[in-house]
């Protein structure tokens, strides 16, 4: 049976409107007090596992989940081997270098040697430092990267961006943009190859669906 | 100003009300609602920061919180370099092998070489099973370990059991403990030995705390 991989929070809705959009019932997972991990389409043609963000991939590159929808930003930082197939458009955001208002530095390139970054994605701030020629001491944090600069434990914090209001209720400030995140449509390579349970089919039908405007 | 970390979650009430008995009132982050990260013990003698738990030895290993209160098992799979002052009694738990009830196996030492063993954990698993000499491949999930046996992306888990009920619901079993795990208070080891911002008598009565029955 086809399974995919859905990630909760902020992707989550939207993962499962498009799949509805062409046929597959997810929304299970959205009534209040679920606690089921993995769920059918009521039609009984597919499976999907509700899993956090980073473990889409790793499902996906398994060949637990022939598909998965998950943030670019998170492909990015796992670089985990698993086919690209479609850019969905929403749940936009953006990977930043943030530091304090009060902070002397305006621009990546004001920092010091040796300068401190916390993030959660330690992965992609140590590839853009070093994309920069900048030694930097990469702190990873697994939440409220914030606090950081606020406890001056790091000078700067590099981490996801949607609207802003987290920088500014925490008296933070975007000093750089490292790349634009959105959902993207993944798939296990070889059973996209293979064309393993229909998958193909999925795929073009979700191609359609996004490019409708 | 004397600064402590907090983990959220399941050792936070516990936490707080062993601070409360030696004077210090954190209780603010129990109001719902609250978002505050870090706030003041209303005499002003002492700041608490909110932390996720894995990021508390972070915190204290910087020195940018004095002590801080953490599950013995975060402490084992971050080496964090701090100092262990006091185990704290609440907050039991283990670290366990599990496999699914229908698994064949019936000890670690059954493994297959080159099993699967899904876990958050992945230093406490690479460890037990080094010991045991005992060839894995292990596969870091941040969240609902369970879903690796159930999905069969892996044979086994490595996950803290409290009481047994999520596995029990997940149709899986424990084989092994690999340890047994309690809250510790940790501290910054020089500002300890410094005794800066009175820690020394907080630690004591701390332990004084925790000596009564």
């Amino acid at each position: 049976m086809l399974t995919v991989a859905l990630a909760k929070g902020a992707l989550l809705k939207d993962s499962i409107r498009l799949f509805q959009s062409i046929g597959l019932d997810f929304s299970a997972f959205l009534e209040p007090g679920m606690r089921q991990l993995q769920i059918e389409d009521p039609t009984g043609r597919a499976r999907a596992l509700i899993l956090r963000n980073g473990d889409v991939p790793v499902y996906v590159e398994y060949g637990q989940a022939h598909l998965g929808i998950v943030g670019y930003d998170v492909l990015q930082e796992k670089r985990a081997n698993v086919a690209q197939l479609v850019d969905l458009g929403f749940g936009g955001c953006r990977m930043s270098v943030a530091v304090k208002q009060t902070s002397p530095y305006r621009s990546a390139r004001d920092f010091p040697a040796h300068v401190r970054v916390a993030s959660k994605f330690v992965g992609c701030a140590r590839a853009y430092f070093h994309e920069l020629d900048i030694p930097v001491e990469l702190i990873y944090l697994s939440g409220s990267v914030e606090l950081g600069p606020i406890t001056g434990m790091s000078e700067a914090i590099v981490d996801l961006v949607a609207t802003g209001t987290t920088l500014r209720e925490n008296g933070l400030q975007e000093l750089e943009v490292l790349f634009e995140s959105t959902a993207r449509l993944v798939g296990h390579p070889l059973s996209y190859r293979l064309n393993q349970d229909g998958m193909g089919e999925i795929v073009a039908n979700m191609r359609q669906q996004v490019m409708v405007p």
